[in-house]
């Protein structure tokens, strides 16, 4: 416990960073449970100061004395870096929520989703919570509650998913393809828009403007890419379902935020739309948005910037009446990531506080 | 029998449309097969000429005597100008090739992809034969050949669809909403995009650029739109599968021409990805692209302005042995329109020839 104020010691590890500045933002929006809030980055950051809770607070740089009494410790740093000092913190005492790829499918670290499955955040060995990937946030919300009343058996998914995933970097190349797109009867003969953008591809490996790109992430066995096989893994952990069927297409779309889906989901009974919509109504988190006569769809330009997932195209399967149809779309930055991270370390922060 | 070179007659209808148009390039390019080939329009457009085969021809406009004399005629025309006239032309002698929606459900007019059901061309009492809608062409041919070895049992498929699906007006709108959020920081709040767009969402019920929009045609009963429902009904007509299991999302996106699609098609049997690829290798009508250690995808920008369906990220579905995933992309204008009428005009004539 923290002499200051009887309140637990937050580290922000990796504040400067595209995940840090969301979460910032958001440790100020959020009521203020936190005692110190210590801002962490690497030694080229340390003395730059940064506002949160409407203060200016000088960031240090991360060593074993930047982490020493520390309650709860959030990670939003590059994966190797997470993987070296999320245990020094945890070794020091904090509970580490960590926002990289380091730990998510470590067998002894849960996978947390508050909306989902909070009791998980309980059971860590390791001292360490993980934050799970921004596609599968993008959608787990509204399927987690539909699997509490109908159990899941079966998801096949698609996305459309946003630039801002491959961060900063990802938006930049966006906004320069569409500079050089913008203005010109470019699309309609075989390769022109490649030859506009040239060699300005950036994180992705085609023109992202245009465009759709069928690829995200690093080439996995047998033709799969990694991140089609960790939104199957973290789904089947999230969930509690390790036998769960699961089969993605990644795809890339010129969105800049908010990651879109398109979900398939079989359960073990019959399911109702009726139900259905009742459920995704009134679920945490979830924005049931469906009424098409009305114009009334989810689209990224409308939920960028918004913390729920938005939910709609809700439809039975006219051919198998145990299936449903959905269309959801959420801001991988917002509950994709810091949002997210930052309702873990809340939970967190109750448990010490009642401890 | 023509008496000038004992081709057959071909009458294009609706020859100054944009599928019209497109017709035009390809009667151009393929084997030169017709005889006399008749451009007729709607009066307004009577008089003008246009340029096929490297000759100029004089539009005539749409009346009983334009449609003497007329072997094969190619209806590329509204659907309620196709309802009206098409039987006119079948009742004057000629086999109608018809583009339009009217006719592709009757049970009493076959619904032709000449890579798939060729001989389904020959039966055709009303003296009609249709040509699918855009999006079921822009996947049916790969799934064609699967089918004929596998057996298909099931189909979740969700689209990315190209503004040109809604015609030059689809494409108008795009171009001008890009150039209003080129050079802009949009996209990262709620409405931006929207407020930047304004009424100016041309044929779409939302902002497209920056944007996509899960909804394509009208609304029909239980929340599914007309366009989910053709792609169900026309691929259970074209591979004669009248209980296919079908699933689908549509959703658009902001590409100029060429619709993509993820498919998860289940089967009979057991599937093996070599086995997939050899069909898929040599297929008529499809290139096999997909080799993602080497960059290989098909995306819309490579796809655009050729004939064939490409289809990668071909896999097996990890937890199904009888699934395959793919990514197919076709262009809707070629395939997905003026080519596979051209291609079914042409088996109609060769019938003819033989007759
Ligand atoms: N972008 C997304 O949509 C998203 C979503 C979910 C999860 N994530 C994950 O979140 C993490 C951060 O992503 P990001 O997009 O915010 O990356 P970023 O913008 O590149 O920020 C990286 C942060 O890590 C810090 N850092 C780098 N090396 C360090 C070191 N050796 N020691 C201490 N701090 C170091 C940086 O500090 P300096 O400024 O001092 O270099 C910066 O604060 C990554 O693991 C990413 O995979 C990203
Ligand atoms: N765009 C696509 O991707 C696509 C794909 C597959 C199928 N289709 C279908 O193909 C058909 C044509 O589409 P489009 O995009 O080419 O439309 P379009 O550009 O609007 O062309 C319509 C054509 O129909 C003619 N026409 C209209 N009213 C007529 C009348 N009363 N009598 C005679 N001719 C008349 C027009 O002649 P004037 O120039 O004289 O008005 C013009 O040649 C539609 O049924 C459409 O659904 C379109």
């Amino acid at each position: 416990m923290t002499a200051r104020t009887g309140r637990p010691t937050l580290a922000v590890v990796g504040a400067t960073g595209a995940v840090g500045s969301v979460m910032l933002q958001i440790l100020s929006q959020h009521a203020d449970i936190w005692g110190e809030i210590r801002l962490i980055a690497s030694p080229r950051s340390a003395g730059r100061k940064l506002s949160v809770r409407g203060e200016e607070v000088e960031v240090v740089a991360l060593d074993e004395q930047a982490l020493s009494g520390v309650d709860v410790a959030m990670f939003d740093v590059p994966d190797e870096v997470a993987l070296q000092w999320a245990p020094v913190a945890a070794a020091r005492g904090a509970v580490v929520v960590d926002n990289s790829g380091a730990f998510q499918m470590d067998p002894e670290v849960p996978l947390v989703v508050p909306e989902v499955n909070p009791h998980a955040a309980r059971v860590r060995p390791r001292g360490i919570i993980a934050n799970p990937h921004c596609t599968t946030l993008s959608m787990i919300v509204p399927l987690g509650a539909l699997h509490a009343e109908f159990g899941l058996s079966e998801l096949v998914v698609s996305s459309y998913q946003a630039v801002s995933g491959a961060g900063r970097a990802g938006i930049d190349t966006l906004r320069q393809q569409l500079s050089l797109v913008a203005g010109t009867e470019l699309g309609t003969s075989p390769g022109d828009v490649r030859r506009a953008v040239g060699d300005k591809t950036g994180p992705f490996p085609e023109p992202v403007a245009l465009n759709v790109v069928p690829w995200a992430g690093s080439l996995r066995e047998d033709g799969w890419s990694s991140e089609e096989m960790k939104i199957r893994d973290e789904s089947r952990k999230i969930l509690g379902l390790p036998r769960l069927r699961v089969a993605v297409t990644c795809v890339r779309v010129p969105v800049v935020t908010a990651h879109s889906l398109t979900v398939h989901a079989r359960f073990e009974d019959e399911v109702t739309v009726d139900r259905a919509r009742d459920i995704l109504a009134t679920a945490p988190g979830v924005v049931l948005f469906d009424d098409p006569a009305a114009g009334e769809f989810p689209t990224p330009a409308d939920v960028v910037g918004t913390d729920p997932t938005w939910v709609g195209r809700v439809r039975r399967c006219l051919d198998d009446p145990t299936a449903l149809e959905l269309f959801v779309c959420g801001d991988n930055l917002r509950k994709g990531s810091a949002l997210n991270t930052a309702q873990i370390a809340e939970l967190v922060a109750a448990e010490w506080a009642a401890s």
